[in-house]
């Protein structure tokens, strides 16, 4: 069977390889890999920036974001064969810290946890694979193709959990959200804000193209340009650039009591220095919270299943820009204009209805 | 009546005014002042670096940790004479924002809320004052004049209420605490993270003095010098000084998934730099919480009571470094060494037993 494979830290090492069909001690779920989404951390790793392979491997199998469909499933997994199905990312540190022993791997206090696809477990850009029922998470077959954007809604669904828990810190009931970057996982905060029914404002640098009115059909604002022209005073703000410069701006934004979710990492070259006494200071007489949040665990990939599974579906077809066949791989890592979500397609004949 | 009062923004304007005793219309409880704390702000403002009278006076009395005895009550107010009772120092935007409605002053997102003895609402340092019940705190007989320390205690209550709150969205309990800085919010710190029977850890520069003790003698760790040299991995930072680069190594030394309470303003000069699209990156992948907090409402005030009436009396007593007639009221704003808290005798005659 074919897996798109990189050497990582080796710059454009990626290739199909063949590979022996995955070995049943790998799970109790053998699954059909159908399609791979694309994200900024593929191109980081196929840039050789970036992941990490098995310790008992010179290459990683790439793909984090998948969707494949059950070929077998023993009796007591849950599973049933021709069921649509997402691996979970983050693996628990073989030596569990307190977090990992109770599920909670995408809080994982130690270095050695595993990521599939990323970092010392291989990924899901191959023919077929096995899952443990634990790592594997049902998708509505409603929801079909669109599976695929489960892993980057779960990322988005952690954040929104986590800035709800933290606003409940007051009985104040937020009314106004800011999400800053309209890509894949900025569309997709914004689907969750408007589902909690919060006034949604996006904002991006580009004026142009798919993003605009991917936002404006959620009933949220779209702005483009700077945060700090927009008169509103968001009580949650949701970061998805990453950008220092970006971050400023959108904090200060906030507000008072502000809660401002940090979900991206960016690789434009950080320029924006902040006198951290001053930081601090206006953090403490504006009460403000600002949090960090990194991968997701099960219990947010079935959150993000409900919000997927009532979003309009043809909304959410549209933020799949482009599909790649398996064959032509490096086109799904090279970046196009008005590119929101970019899916490799690895078994095209197989592919869900 | 004699008040203590400043000239907002004219450095060293402090004396000892004659005012007519308060109107009826302040409030249905007359208080007869005993006690004031005296903290950074109270210097900021002697300085005239900080401060601002109310809209109808070229004077502001000072003082927001009080200390009174209750000399006349209406019915009704759940007060009667001879009660110990502080009076809450934030008060709400006259045009209350949605947090002010429901008596969450400390959460104003105006600019407009005032706090008595810093801005635009005359504080405690007074013989006598009035006060709604609304903003009076009834004090544990027991405490007797240590009920002076209930502000600072309401200051620390909010913020490790806060902490525990944002910890609450993992299931894993936390066990370890680092509190920076030994000064009485950071030993109030200490006395609360021990309440909630965590292992702590408080450092500070000084490695003499009466603060190595009080620590120790909360069962907890004291440690002269920087936080980057513990070998802990604290869940919880209450960092309480301010001061950019101890918030560096403060929130560093958090690790994977802690909450970093930041509770402290520095008048030391701001030079502490960081790149924000790094500290950004770090915050993103360790699931970190970075929050502010600033003053108290109500339900920090009687959370705070009830951690100080659990307290060692005799304990709470060495914190008080320093007691200065109200005469001598120039002593009480003069840093010296070993000083922890300095509290002005402002009605010494009928201080509580």
């Amino acid at each position: 069977m074919k897996a798109l494979a990189v050497r990582p830290g080796v710059t454009n090492s990626g290739e199909m390889i063949e590979l022996a069909p995955p070995d049943s001690a790998e799970g109790a779920i053998l699954v059909r890999g159908l399609a791979i989404g694309i994200c900024g951390t593929d191109v980081e790793i196929m840039e050789g920036a970036y992941g990490q392979a098995p310790a008992d491997d010179e290459r990683l199998i790439l793909g984090h974001e998948s969707l494949g469909e059950v070929i077998e499933a023993a009796a007591g997994t849950g599973f049933s064969p021709g069921q649509l199905v997402v691996g979970v990312v983050r693996r628990p540190d073989p030596e569990p810290c307190d977090h990992c022993a109770i599920g909670e791997w995408d809080m994982c206090r130690s270095v050695h946890f595993r990521e599939c696809g990323i970092k010392e477990q291989h990924g899901y850009a191959r023919e077929m694979y096995r899952l443990d029922p634990q790592f594997a998470v049902a998708v509505d077959p409603r929801l079909g193709e669109l599976g695929v954007l489960l892993e980057p809604a779960s990322v988005v669904a952690k954040a929104c959990m986590l800035a709800v828990h933290f606003l409940k810190r007051t009985d104040v009931r937020a009314k106004t959200a800011l999400v800053t970057g309209a890509g894949p996982i900025g569309l997709l905060a914004a689907l969750a804000t408007r589902y909690y029914g919060l006034e949604t404002h996006v904002v991006d640098v580009v004026d142009s193209g798919p993003k605009p009115d991917l936002v404006r059909d959620l009933g949220a604002h779209y702005h483009a340009g700077s945060a700090a022209d927009l008169d509103i005073s968001p009580e949650i703000v949701i970061e998805c650039t990453g950008i220092g410069s970006v971050l400023r701006v959108a904090g200060a934004k906030a507000g008072p009591g502000g809660v401002v979710a940090l979900t991206g990492i960016s690789a434009v070259p950080a320029t924006e220095e902040v006198n951290l006494s001053l930081f601090n200071k206006k953090m403490v007489l504006e009460n403000k919270v600002l949090f960090g949040s990194v991968n997701a665990a099960r219990t947010h990939y079935e959150a993000a299943a409900r919000v997927l599974s009532e979003a309009d579906p043809a909304w959410l077809g549209r933020l799949i820009s482009r599909r790649v066949p398996a064959d032509h791989w490096p086109e799904a890592l090279e970046r196009q204009t008005d590119d929101v979500k970019v899916v490799l397609d690895i078994n095209p004949r197989a592919r869900a209805a």
